[in-house]
């Protein structure tokens, strides 16, 4: 079969053998699969990507000296059975799973793997088990966008929002815009969002963002103190006299930027009890001052992925309408596209997701 | 008056005005005065320590070129009224009361002030609403233990302990020692502690640490690992079957150290989902991964001080028994004693907390 190969630290299109379905394992033709900013670090920093892998505990690391098919984030149809399937889900299904192959002695990441192809190939192997249907009348591009936006939801969940909280997207980028969708299906409003491109901050807009702000203008921080003001003023705590302005509500700050230098820089501008829920990827090593985080009680929380609930959950609300995904997609390539996307959404002003179509001629 | 002043970036016993009570102030005798290791910190890396004020926002930001004097965990006897004052408390009561001077334009941190002196001196003044009286039969040197007491109930209720958290406390200085004595009041058990020197473990073990670890000998996490498993079997999660070992309850830890690379440290050790409470003061930049954090969601929350509530409630605790402090308190000095004690201090093996009498010969 055909397929976008990472090989020796280069995207090459490339003949590679189709993979056999093992037990409890179906083949799957892939229909559609989002390029995610994940998979350009893998290419670009690759040895820090796996060297990343290591130090976390991963069970499988990739092995740069083989073929890596990524590609995380896709909606396929049934091809073929393996063995011990229970074929409850008919040939030709339309299929979305989250990526993860599970076999008796662990599971291997769909697109991160020298074991089973991504979605940058023509078919991958899927866990039978795993496989939810898409509802007929959801376009196949927009249901690959539920590995993604699950992303957001989960990102969401871990900041167990309260009814007074008042948020802020740091970056609008697929996370942040992910983000910016799951916060639209919680009380926090209205909700503020920052990026330094203009094409990013329409991105926000009709993702439902109430206030967009251009870093470079303004302050986002200013543009969330004019709107964190209590909206109930009676449940605003009392301030001492000499503390100027009006109280604000409790800011949960989403990182989605994930470059070394941001998370300290929000430490320094949020104010006290912020709560930074961490969702950009952040590979290389960061300096932070602890004694900001210290003097004004701040909270992190790191999140990754989402859970298997969380995914079927994001599948559904895609589909019921409830999680805007049509705005996101600028962009359809076949195989042969694939290296030249990869250089095209290193550019954030013309493209958010970018779909690969392997059956595209 | 006497005290023990820095100036000049060294501590010297000197003469000193003795300060006027304005309204609502008092004048206190101090009676005894713990020495914090913030104020070792503040003394040797005063430049930094000015720095992070400024950095943080603080209002008022000490002058190096003038006299600081400093001290805040103290216990003190009201010696005269300023106007506007209630005298609620009669002169002569022993009084405790958070380190903080309100003034109309602001708070003046006592101990930290150019404006008015901290417990290293032979009178001090507070804010005669914020005095506590002391219990008649609590020792005056250990109603001195509130404040550095009350910064470990303070962590400890952030934390937001949950029944099946296990806790580990990394560095058992004072700071550490607090946190112990805070998590005895709480359901989470077994308490693990670790610290390299042998005099803090056996503190440790007195404040009520059950298992104390020299992590030069043994991995904290190894013996964590051992005993955090679920009590109730039933309440575990179920884990994929090739997951080794049984499952562990979630992990608390609480950084009582306070120096540079030992968060990065706590990310690596951390099993998944741990939530990192910070109480060390780590006055220098600091260089984390953040890929540790996000494969591993772990949480980090920031702490410092403690409420006014905290701060009564842990009086309450220490004169009714239920918060330990005499094995804490390992030395006693008069004001010429205290450049000595500070040197004193630095190593670990010789003292907890040593308590300034001003009026000592």
């Amino acid at each position: 079969m055909r397929a976008a190969v990472m090989r020796s630290q280069q995207l090459v299109v490339a003949e590679v053998p189709t993979p056999e379905p093992g037990p409890g394992e179906v083949l799957v033709k892939t229909l559609a699969c989002g390029i995610c900013g994940s998979d350009l670090h893998a290419l670009k920093h690759a040895e820090r990507f796996v060297e990343n892998q290591r130090r976390v505990g991963a069970r499988f690391v990739m092995d740069l000296g083989r073929d890596v098919v990524m590609g995380h984030e896709f909606c396929a149809e049934i091809a073929a059975f393996g063995p011990k399937t229970t074929r409850h889900l008919p040939l030709g299904s339309r299929v979305c799973s989250t990526p993860g192959l599970i076999r008796s002695d662990g599971v291997r990441t769909v697109g991160y793997s020298n074991e089973t192809p991504g979605g940058y190939a023509e078919y991958m192997l899927l866990t039978e088990s795993r496989l939810l249907p898409v509802p007929e009348d959801l376009p196949t591009e927009r249901a690959a966008l539920t590995e993604p936006m699950a992303v957001g939801l989960h990102a969401v969940n871990m900041a167990r929002i309260q009814p007074d909280d008042a948020p802020i997207v740091i970056g609008c980028g697929p996370v942040g815009l992910a983000v910016i969708a799951a916060l639209r299906l919680t009380v926090a409003r209205p909700i503020v969002a920052a990026d330094f491109s203009p094409r990013r901050r329409a991105l926000a807009e009709a993702l439902g963002a109430d206030i967009v702000v251009d870093p470079a203008a303004d302050s986002p921080w200013t543009r969330w103190a004019d709107v964190a003001i209590w909206r109930d003023a009676t449940r605003a705590p009392v301030l001492p006299p000499w503390v100027p302005g009006p109280p604000r509500r409790p800011a949960v700050v989403f990182e989605c930027v994930g470059v070394p230098g941001v998370l300290d820089q929000l430490m320094g501008n949020s104010p006290r009890g912020t709560r930074i829920v961490v969702v950009g990827v952040c590979m290389e090593p960061d300096t932070i001052h602890p004694m900001l985080g210290i003097s004004k009680e701040l909270a992190f929380q790191f999140v990754l992925g989402y859970t298997a609930d969380e995914f079927e959950e994001t599948l559904r609300l895609i589909a019921a309408g409830s999680i805007p995904t049509a705005p996101l997609i600028t962009g359809r390539v076949g195989l042969d596209g694939v290296p030249g996307a990869f250089a095209e959404l290193a550019s954030p002003e013309r493209h958010a997701k970018i779909i690969v179509e392997p059956w595209r001629a």
